[in-house]
């Protein structure tokens, strides 16, 4: 475990650490993590309708997803976003790419790690990343892959929340109090010009897994309040002193 | 949720909390908690075949069985074992009973209960005792039932290790480090003066659950020893401010 | 299949039907069906946490509960609310029970029925009233139970949204459209006095499952706008001539 | 495990054990086994539809069918059949019925049983009955329980298959040739006479098996010929000296 | 969503549509649809043991799958069928080749698609096109790939019959009467030389499929006859007016 | 199926096979099976840590990983180990490296298969391997592949026990009886010298599944002794001829 306090989001498409776990970046951030993000695409093919609909072209719609990304980072406090440009739908990685990510683990040495649900009939990137993350995470972990490297010990994987659970077969078994940091999270959604239908939804969201937050820390009858959350499914077990 | 550090466990037949959770009993009692154990029956039918084999009649089978218990909850430090003797094979509960069983839950206000796991085509009063824990802890919860009383808050189930866990679908997601009181769970295990061959079997799975939870603390790269661990299911998801 | 249009709603509490599918009901009425719903119980001990904390007593909570639930009946015109008493938290219902229930089916005839999801570890007695409702669908098919009577067909038991549906396996397969009858649902919502903080909660969820509707029925490509809607899972499959 | 071959079938219904496993008996019935088939109810009031519709009354209806099984049961060469006559629709066992099974079970000291899919939203009888299945197996297997008595051993419980498959989440993982006994399960599907069209809706579900089984043991390139088989999924797993 | 009344098969070897959905497709071909298949492969390696035990050599055997399946697709009324010609045994789709597969979804607008089980161990293939089938899809949603091009709306995948439903974890949710159309299955099925003894196999799946839609809409007490019928698994939810 | 008994384990990295059917192999070469194992890796980067904190290069890894697997696989009685030598962490097999391993497949014949787990998100490699097993076994039995070459039937493919089964949602149906041959088995861990921690842990797993098999085959009351054992799951049902 890295002693400082490090994590990283590996996203598909540019703006999908936004909307998913926005707010768990804003929090660590506060709590003194440095949050790394990488961007394997810039959503430009699958997710800019709008400007395409305007008439832009390829290059113009990845510097604009690109220059929401970068602003939205910053709104919220990562500490660095790596945006891969490998292309969408479909995305791909080749060997070298996967060894990029593998290198940027190991710079990073997360305490955990973020990524997509593991099935996702709607959109193939989403499980392909997910896929990857968990290929990428054993190889930084092998001492015989770039020997002399520090190799990366075993953070969780959190899979954060997809669009329509129930058809993902997600299962969220963390939800994270995100009511501190939701003026982040809304502000960094609204640096998403071309989805603005989404700042509600995602609003929405939040407030149904505050709900949700509260149902499980002793409801009713006496559980703290919380206006905003975000929930994760852990891949990987816990280990614990206590209960 | 309490102010007192409690913890409950339900246990479907006597010697059930020792093999399964003895190790988490002790590191929470020595952690200052409360512990208390609920045992529905004392496999007097079931699980004594050593003592019907000797002879013994039904009454003093259940007297053996109450004294290895004692005994053993004492080592373990429970705080206190309450012994609901409805019989076993089948293990049934009348609408009283659990009625019983709720008065417990609410006068123990437990941080978290412990039961068995949700499916055993083996020994259908493990998933039994189950349901009726998940029933009781609902009933607990309502203002309605007995008003005035205190009501329950929303404390997690957690469902300790089942025989041959892949048979029941049980699948751990928390490893509870109990190698600072491994002593005592090996010392409440030889209690148990009729399964002998069962001491070595229930050493051997928490050196295999410390080997998992050494696999997910950071493993060879710099993850903390430990010799002896046990593994929970929860059945809710979990509350936090940091992932 | 009856020649009139039917419908019956089977709901552990009084107030299940108006949340989770109180706009079906009422676009059915709309669309010239009689819907039965049957309440179970009142939810008069386990779902009523504000009028206990008034210190109300048993006979007035179950009298304000049933009034509720007749008031939210109107509104959302229903043709017939079936109050059957039998207790809550837990809720059981005892072999005449049961076939009371049986006789209500055959009455009613419906084309499908409705009824909660299949598992839910928070709340029991809804899971325990699917079990029922399935056991009553196939006691009324029945040619050898009260032989002369009209048996039932074969109607779909739709499973309504139960609250934090990844946590119950509860998996959506049909998103039913109803905004021309939203008014009506939040009026029958508003009836429940006690508790205001949910109309905002299934406000929200309505809100979610209309952008779900409008993802599956063609998207951003061309789908009818939707503003409000609600999920249902199907138990059997469907028959048709056409996909 | 006993000495002698036997194997004990626990249908819910009269007519069950023919069209699910009357290839299975007959088959072990000519391998030297003794077959035991308990019927907890005739089906008389849920699958009889011919008989009420002729007007016949309940009395009438067990006679029938009680005569239909002993027909059939002769047929297949079944050694003993006995008639729980618990009635069904719902079928229901107080505490005394479940421990007749388990005399019976301990009579019987089958090397296998046979019972129902774990789960049919069709017929809760069914699935009812294979619980009780597997409960009264383990009362049987309780050295507490009559003690004196010889105690069952670990005997497979196969699950016979059920009607649509899919729906009731059955797998087989095992496929029995019947060809050689095929005359005997059609002669005595055939003394079924209220349910023509089933005889050949099950000789169907045989010759597709058989493909199955041809699949598996080798397929085009050398596997055996087989014209019917019977599938059946297995609840505990095999222990072996050769995989 | 299309004016036109459109489907689109996508099949990973040439027979498979036939056997499958043959019903499907002529149903719909004469419900007025432009049904398009895409052949992937035409199973010249794997699926064609007769001719190669004939001695025919790999040219030989597509030219005569070739024609069994445009003879096939003629009598079924299919309106285009497009081979694909990327060969089998393992069917690999590099980039360029998903590409011709987006570019046929978009000019067939289908307003459902159809192709294998998301499982299969059996035969990899048949799950590697279901994985291709989700991705295709997806590209061909998306405004930025070809810009200009009119993008696909959000078709129901369904899943036709695979071999052995039970092992590859497919269930059916909805069942297609085929009656009317069944001599034009058959005849096409018999365009398949090679495999006889698969046209009395899919005979009788079509006939165990219309008992169980007889058992769904209606049952003993009133649903209409179907002698022939196909079943199909949705990935994605409906969107409905009336349940 | 094969005159000759032979059987074909292919395993990611090289020591897989002792740690995880050893015992399996040596109990068929006794039984007087040939048995062939195909390493895809040597494991060299992944599972190599103590040579390459010893500063040990690729070469000198890869020569040591060899060794000892020639020993172990001498040890156990391996007929012959193939090693295909194509990386690890990532394995990756390109078309030629598939065909190979049908050639493989092909020379052997197996009658049964033995490989890894279907999920390990600790591991993709392990994953990948039972992909490419399932392929490969599927190539091997088209007649087109390589015509004129004998076809390989259809073996049973079982999943080796791997670590940590619950969180690989691997669930054993046979257990295989290892005491006779434990020695060799130990034997042949202790040529793995660089990894001495887990000689012990796997004598542990062969204790605990020894329990296993004598739970299931008659357990306290009679079943036969079993001091060590190994756990399978199968992927394929097996054809009888008695249950």
């Amino acid at each position: 475990m890295a002693d400082k306090k490090t994590a990283l989001v590996i996203s598909a498409h540019a703006a999908d650490f936004v909307w998913r776990c926005g707010g768990a970046i804003a929090a660590h951030a506060e709590l003194g993590y440095d949050v790394t993000v990488a961007c394997l695409s810039f959503g430009e093919r699958g997710e800019s309708a709008r400007l395409w609909k305007e008439g832009k072209g390829l290059d113009e719609v990845k510097a604009i997803r690109r220059e929401e990304a970068e602003k939205a980072a910053e709104v919220l406090g990562v500490k660095e976003l790596v945006c891969f440009d490998l292309g969408d739908y479909p995305l791909v990685l080749e060997k070298e790419d996967k060894f990029k990510l593998v290198d940027l683990i190991r710079k990073v040495q997360p305490r955990f790690m973020l990524s997509h649900s593991q099935y996702d009939p709607y959109n193939t990137d989403h499980m392909y990343t997910t896929q990857i993350a968990l290929e990428a995470r054993m190889v930084a972990q092998a001492w015989g892959h770039n020997p002399g490297e520090k190799v990366l010990g075993a953070p969780q994987l959190y899979l954060f929340e997809p669009h329509q659970t129930e058809q993902m077969g997600w299962k969220p078994d963390s939800f994270l109090d995100i009511t501190p940091v939701w003026d982040k999270k809304r502000a960094a959604m609204e640096c998403m010009n071309g989805q603005v239908h989404l700042w509600e939804y995602y609003e929405r969201v939040a407030q149904q897994r505050a709900n949700h937050f509260k149902r499980n820390s002793g409801g009713q009858s006496g559980g703290r309040d919380c206006k905003y959350a975000e929930g994760f499914q852990s891949i990987f077990p816990r280990t614990l002193d206590e209960l």
